[in-house]
């Protein structure tokens, strides 16, 4: 049996106060102690001077398109996706995949995050880059039916294989979902049979929604309403829905997710970077909703630091409704560790007797971070993904003291590098 | 004569185009040689898979607030100023700013800053903290008049005899300015007196301009006109004033700043967390005004990292416009470099022959800064403070590959870390 004794930190629970020179005992894949009694076990890590908390939950992403990475930025939205990455994208391969999702493993290890969602295509090799990681994630095959009935077969086809083949796989750190793409990229018939596939498979299904105005018009034109009154009308709503994004919702809309108890991924870098708008979270939350925190790709971000996007969305929110007490940070972190454990139906986000041990250690005694007037504060508006020394998920240690034991980072770096390069070589070839 | 060679890293001048496997040579405080043939010196660095660039200038800030950094966060302003920053700060020694201004230096230098403009109380300290810290900086006395005259006679007092005592001091790395607070804390006469004086003297100006829409409602109910309009009758704006924050401008405002040439400090994270508002940044630069970047203190930010205020800067225009080609990669490492070094009035902020020697090095070969598509849009979306490995400031090294030589970074770290603890019982003993 595998014991992990974590001592002398402060420790942030998310399950009541936080316990200074707290004691946190990991059995196997689980916490089995918390507390400040004395513990044994044969290896112990000495978090002086560290905040010990929950593992960050990245709800949103597409872990592969770290290889996109810069390729194309500043570009209106159109010439962006039609000139740029939907070419790039047409000339991605399985390995490519595999490289790209080993690159966002090593990058979210490195910077504090535990479990991630995942919707993308080649999506075998995902998983695989997730089982070698060490990683937690929930995945998914992209399906863009683009009402094309025999793509749709295909796609759904192929989903269903992937959903089955990994759900549970890797010690349960890898668990599956259905992916349709957006409610204007995809038919109400294919929603609905998704639906129907989801639900008689007991399995979640993540989505875009509503991240762009541009997606709202068509629906209007096309079904004299919106996206989530389509989806509600045909019962594709429900707690084991993910939805990304959520900018372009009207009250109506807050309250029927809220009364659905869908799982709302805010993405606000990527909101931002793209123009797309400001999703209503604080009124997500006020009636609520669970909202939860995502990255998205690369391509849109160019980040994976969750600490960068907890903090992006505290700033937004607060000047966008003119008031500094919104989103504070007790309430960002919740959204980064229990809202996404919710999300994802994993019992995670909070360090207590029975989670799993999803846990990070971040170094609070660094210049930035002085004084400590107020960890919680410190995580949010000043701590970045660097400041964490030791990631571990599932009772396993990932990074220990700024170094990542799970993968050989520089095989990593370099096989990435290698394949965006041959990637971009093969899209200027066209 | 001390000779620094930096060579086979990726130059972005700031001057032209980028520069592989550049070569750059430092000859006591300045740069002699940018180019690609061998150079030779004593202090050779290889920049091997980083990029070369001039050292980010932070426009705006109030390095003791290092001290507050968490101290009262997500309050109402009114609450967060009147309850807790003014009675902090009327319990500020001496010793303590130092500590704090030497804490600010330690963080910046270690996140790519080599010049800042400060503006806060007993700069003694803090000129004494920059002198020992080796970096650059433009000091100012600030000045809260508040319409008391005695005050306004002792503060202008000071700020002439601190300005020119330590004016062009430690081989002229610190500058100094003149620091009326602002245009609603200042009465009238008091802006005019200062700028008489600054004009005599041949001294800048730095000041807070409409960072709330509480100032612009209050001037215009005492002076139905706004600051911009009432700074302009007495004469007040030119070149040489650096205005922070400028949130509320009318159209006809940015005319006015542009036409004057007045240099503005945006400083997005501390308006985003503080609710002030949005400045129009994209117009103003538009109309040709000299738009540069800055963090402010630390208790409205809470992080003194120029990549963070970059990207910040960039998301944020993008959203508030809806237009994602808004403030692109060059531009906003334009507004970090050569914008602010314009604003301080140093020969700075490019890396070319006869410039100060103010560089910084960032290693690019870091599993978030992969692939390398585009490094000037890594070093704005997704570098961050840490990536600096080496910092250089008048010819001199002051971090190198990660280790702060101008500083011991523990006592900095320690007697900040006290000080503030010491502050903090002050005040509630109160």
């Amino acid at each position: 049996m595998s014991h992990i004794l974590i001592q002398n930190g402060y420790v942030i629970t998310m399950d009541g106060p936080p316990i200074r020179n707290g004691v946190v005992l990991i059995e196997d894949s689980k916490i089995t102690y918390v507390g400040t009694e004395v513990q044994q076990a044969q290896h112990i890590i000495d978090a002086k001077g560290c905040v010990v908390m929950p593992g960050l939950v990245n709800v949103h992403n597409h872990a592969a398109m770290t290889l996109f990475r810069g390729y194309s930025d500043d570009l209106p939205l159109k010439e962006w996706l039609e000139e740029h990455i939907w070419p790039a994208e047409a000339q991605l391969k399985d390995e490519d995949v595999y490289h790209g999702t080993l690159l966002a493993c090593l990058e979210m290890i490195r910077s504090g995050t535990t479990a991630f969602a995942d919707m993308y295509f080649f999506m075998d090799q995902a998983a695989r880059a997730v089982e070698e990681s060490g990683m937690r994630a929930s995945l998914s095959h992209g399906m863009i039916e683009l009402f094309d009935k025999a793509k749709g077969d295909a796609d759904l086809k192929e989903g269903i294989r992937f959903a089955k083949k990994w759900n549970n796989a890797a010690d349960g750190r890898i668990t599956t979902m259905y992916g349709p793409h957006a409610p204007n990229t995809c038919s109400k018939e294919f929603l609905a049979r998704v639906t129907t596939q989801a639900r008689s498979d007991n399995i979640g299904m993540h989505i875009h929604i509503l991240e762009t105005k541009a997606e709202l018009l068509e629906m209007k034109e096309k079904y004299s309403m919106c996206s989530i009154h389509l989806l509600d009308e045909i019962g594709f709503l429900d707690h084991n829905v993910l939805a990304a994004h959520c900018v372009w919702l009207s009250s109506g809309d807050i309250d029927i997710l809220a009364e659905k108890r869908v799982n709302i991924v805010h993405c606000p870098v990527s909101n931002m970077k793209l123009a797309s708008g400001i999703a209503p979270v604080p009124e997500l939350l006020n009636r609520g909703a669970n909202v939860a925190l995502g990255t998205d790709g690369c391509a849109s971000n160019n980040s994976l630091d969750m600490f960068e996007e907890m903090k992006t969305a505290a700033l937004l929110h607060k000047v966008n409704s003119m008031d500094p007490t919104a989103l504070p940070a007790n309430q960002i972190l919740k959204m980064a560790t229990v809202n996404g454990a919710k999300a994802l139906k994993i019992p995670a986000g909070q360090i207590k007797a029975g989670a799993l041990a999803d846990i990070i250690i971040v170094d609070m005694q660094r210049p930035h971070l002085l004084p400590n007037h107020d960890l919680e504060s410190h995580l949010v508006y000043a701590a970045k993904g660097s400041d964490v020394r030791t990631t571990i998920v599932n009772g396993r240690v990932l990074m220990e003291d700024g170094v990542v034991v799970s993968l050989n980072q520089e095989k990593v770096m370099e096989q990435a590098a290698d394949s965006a390069l041959k990637l971009i070589q093969r899209v200027n070839e066209q």
